[in-house]
């Protein structure tokens, strides 16, 4: 069985636990936290980032471009569609949302709160930065006025299919969802409606028992109504 | 002919100018400040991120992991072989560095001197603070040392071809270089016989040609013998 070097609420890790799920491959877990840097997974990957892959082979495969191009290569089912649109125009939209995620959102928002709420309870005497968390939920409002504005017009994050645009979205949704940074009273109707569509996903189901140790999820985290 | 919204000293941009040219793929250069956040540029990426590439049916293709996919899905060549190795762990080896150098690096570096030498001659009254440039200048000595580790036991950065994680490292370290921020003197031979072997390649000749206005890009940056 593959395993999957991972931190549960690392948005990256998640991507990719979601499309294992979507297409069926069960994974083992092996859990780290990339910022204490230690020698196991320093010796791994030098840049300290998640998610890593073993496949059947042993080989490591480090870093979220790498391990999407891995599933998506080695596991899509032949029997069911798979998250990369067949047609090109639509697979540019997926990789243009897809970095919008990963990179931009993970930039502006994502990663402070993962260092302010999170790697900080690890640092004696540290405490969450009350600016820095101001300044990621603003970002975070104008993310969700752009989302807000594509599902208006579209089914999906990067048209008429779910892709893996979606699940990168999602990927960080859930994170921002369990540390209680998503006011759902606060969100258009179109982006709570896509959100609850993609978490009711039998994919879904592994995120929503995570829990961290000491901190316990949001309110309605794991409520498919919510 | 397909067509490229870039900045000419922006990595992305440079990474994708590189692989078009070692495809044989002409391009039109339209240029464009990001940082300038213009509203045509708004209109067709509201993430103001480059590269764009319009091809022939004229559909913007967003961000370099679109652009990425849609150089190499239509515009390999056939005849030569592809920037992608065949085998799939080689090629999760490229993504590995082609993300250390498009996030990693230009997180800790890149973006930095980017900001601070370039987008702040048109903020009125702006200087590069000297604190940010130390910092990047050392974070840069890290990453040297790392690729230099690579090198020492490996052709080319992700194995023994040349892929497109060399050229995603060139397109930054060649933008590094116009800036003056590579010392030579203190790059060991391994990294320097690199990046002179990459530097010799006829798709790297349109990047040496590159001027910005009232900028004079650092002593040897266009020598092939630096």
């Amino acid at each position: 069985m593959p395993s999957l070097v991972h931190y549960p609420l690392d948005p990256a890790s998640r991507l990719i636990r979601l499309m294992c799920a979507e297409y069926g491959v069960p994974l083992d877990l092996e859990e780290t936290k990339p910022w204490l840097r230690e020698e196991a997974l320093l010796a791994i990957n030098p840049a300290a980032t998640l998610p890593i892959l073993f496949t059947d082979n042993d080989l490591p495969i480090v870093g979220i471009m790498a391990t999407i191009h891995a599933v998506e290569d080695f596991y899509t089912p032949a029997a069911v569609g798979g998250l990369f649109p067949a047609d090109p125009r639509d697979r540019a939209e997926m990789w243009r949302l897809v970095e919008w995620a990963l990179v931009k959102l993970n930039d502006e928002v994502t990663r402070y709160l993962i260092e302010e709420k999170i790697a900080k309870r690890d640092q004696r005497g540290a405490t969450p930065e009350p600016s820095v968390l101001r300044a990621a939920k603003a970002n975070l409002a104008e993310h969700l006025l752009y989302f807000n504005w594509l599902l208006a017009s579209r089914n999906w994050v990067a048209g008429e299919e779910m892709s893996l645009a979606d699940f990168a979205l999602a990927a960080h949704f859930s994170t921002l969802d369990y540390l209680g940074d998503i006011d759902w009273s606060k969100v258009p109707a179109e982006t709570r409606d896509w959100y609850s569509r993609i978490k009711s996903r039998p994919a879904f189901r592994t995120l929503l028992n995570d829990r961290v140790v000491a901190m316990q999820p949001a309110r309605g985290y794991a409520d498919l109504d919510f």
